[in-house]
């Protein structure tokens, strides 16, 4: 393989490839990044479970393909000056890497052993604005069971249907939804994707970038096109929840909260939350205010938050870092509190009537 | 004990006096600060080895003294809405926090059990810029040994003399001094700082200030008073190299180089090094140009760095780090490195010819 390409190019392509490369594993090559060199070069990241490559610009002049250490290739080109690098492996893998002054010697892998990555079966495909996907994720993974228990609660269930996607996230004590329109077929389709890919794919989409990002969904597979970068990834397999029928449509009362006064009231009372013994916080909704208090080994704390409506003094308890969470990720400046009963799940939506999110979170029984 | 004070003031005292509360001791107090509310409010962390204590205004309608968690009470106050806080200590040592609505009750602890700060027997004052003496401890506390083998050398030497003070550390391998005027008594004095209270000290002080940092030495103690906040640290006990006889005046070779090429040649050479092995750097001294060559069972790395001056081809190995902590240090954009041969010290000076630094470095013997 003998090939020149921008510095600053093939810099952004290590990087983000690199994040598919496993850190630890018996297979040696997983912990390298793939070259391969053709027309253009392609470097690929992979981890058995999801693999990441981009193709950049190159001029090859004798194609072929190498393994390399990802760390030690990736500190390699950062710290290269400016310019054009050049690579060159021989038919041992012995590798060079030059950029002007600075010449690098080392031995790479044979590409050989490196597992080929799962083909997507693209049996349909969907486009979307790459920072509302960006954000839809950013505002739902939160709530990705991190417990490989039941496996298919480690992904977040895409649904498609009528130009509309509905991302869902739920892990036993709480659920996160977060809904907008999406390009493509517009018959009903599900598919659930590993959380892992998809906090790689909200990390490599850029916030504010009008630029798309193509889903193509296979028997097995998915994969995200961002760019030029690619992420491939198993779908999970097994019976999600059936949100429509978890989420209740119905509340005895719904309390109108400014987001960052209800989440410092309880970013405060939470303080005071043993890690262990992870006592509840309790909220009593009055009418014009709820009351925040919290009681532990540790001590006591009170807090109050202004709110709109009447709670009729009902009382509740949340898991402090639950309702953090959901009040964190809500992308709203004012949000609709709805309870039923004590025992009963709580919703939080937007207060301006759109259906973008729905966080859920199940009480924690409390002691009179 | 009852008061109110700012909390922004608060807030700060706390987080710099947390920097000398242990963080896990056999004694609980010392996990604590102690707040002390008579005229004003004084808040002190002291590990048992360095103390940082700072003053601020309170109204105090009740005086007292109590202990209480650093990590818990600094989180609450950082937390707590801006405004007075309430601080309520009853004669259990039971504590309220209050700030507009927000409020905790928790157990302090019994002040009594705090040990009591050395007193320093402040015999000698100096005072210096405070940025000064916080660019001096900040690129010279890299060379302090973290060996307890000898004690001596985890802290750098203050040696006074006719108007100016020379803070010097080493660690065996190596040597880093600066030097800058100060104000005080004129005769010789030495004396030697732990590097945990100098890297406090450091931090705690602004780089731009036009204040003065006042240091007070006593004959086991020394503190530093920048601001309102006073450090108070033991002195090491020992015999400190003498390092006008340790560095060599006289060199066969002097070579200009500029000091971020320098670095970032060496940044990349050291890529390659392996931290079991930890291969030397081999730098070759030619007319114009450094060869930096680095072979370990990683694989190679070769490097150019332009330079002034005739190295006539000396050929000279160093152990990467230390040649990147010093040139990472050196403040000053050019500098000479002086050579005599290829296994004597080479020491690094700023091109402009003041004495404000010199950094020693033990070469590594080179196998042929």
């Amino acid at each position: 393989m003998k090939l020149t390409c921008e510095k600053y190019l093939l810099q952004s392509a290590v990087a983000v490839s690199t994040r598919a490369a496993a850190s630890k594993s018996p297979i040696p090559t997983l912990e390298g990044i793939l070259l391969e060199a053709g027309e253009d070069l392609r470097v690929t990241g992979y981890d058995l479970k999801k693999g990441i490559y981009t193709n950049i610009e190159a001029e090859v002049s004798e194609p072929g393909s190498v393994v390399l250490d990802a760390k030690l290739f990736g500190e390699m080109v950062r710290k290269m000056p400016d310019g054009i690098v050049s690579i060159v492996t021989d038919s041992q893998n012995m590798t060079t890497v030059k950029c002007g002054k600075s010449e690098f010697s080392f031995m790479g892998m044979d590409s050989g052993e490196y597992p080929e990555l799962p083909s997507v079966d693209g049996l349909k495909t969907y486009t979307i604005n790459q920072g509302v996907l960006k954000s839809m994720i950013n505002q739902s993974i939160f709530a990705v069971s991190d417990n490989d228990a039941r496996p298919v609660y480690t992904g977040s269930m895409f649904e498609v249907e009528n130009g509309i996607l509905t991302l869902v996230s739920v892990d036993g004590y709480r659920l996160a939804l977060r809904r907008e329109a999406i390009e493509g077929p517009a018959e009903h389709n599900e598919f659930i994707v590993p959380g892992a890919a998809l906090s790689d794919l909200e990390r490599i989409s850029a916030p504010d970038s009008e630029e798309t990002v193509r889903i193509s969904v296979g028997g097995n597979h998915v994969s995200f096109t961002v760019g030029k970068t690619v992420i491939v990834s198993r779908r999970l397999e097994g019976d999600f929840l059936n949100y429509k029928k978890a989420l209740p449509e119905v509340f005895k009362l719904q309390i109108k909260v400014n987001r960052s006064e209800i989440l410092r009231a309880t970013d405060r009372v939470v303080l005071i939350v043993d890690e262990k013994t992870k006592n509840p916080v309790r909220m009593t909704f009055n009418e014009g205010f709820i009351d925040f208090r919290c009681t532990t080994p540790i001590g006591k704390a009170e807090d109050v938050c202004f709110c709109e409506g009447n709670g009729e003094g009902m009382e509740i308890g949340f898991n402090g870092k639950y309702l953090m969470d959901a009040l964190k990720a809500a992308p709203a400046d004012e949000l609709i509190v709805c309870l039923n009963t004590s025992s009963s799940p709580c919703v939080i939506l937007p207060a301006d009537g759109s259906d973008k999110f729905k966080f859920m979170i199940l009480p924690i029984r409390l002691r009179a």
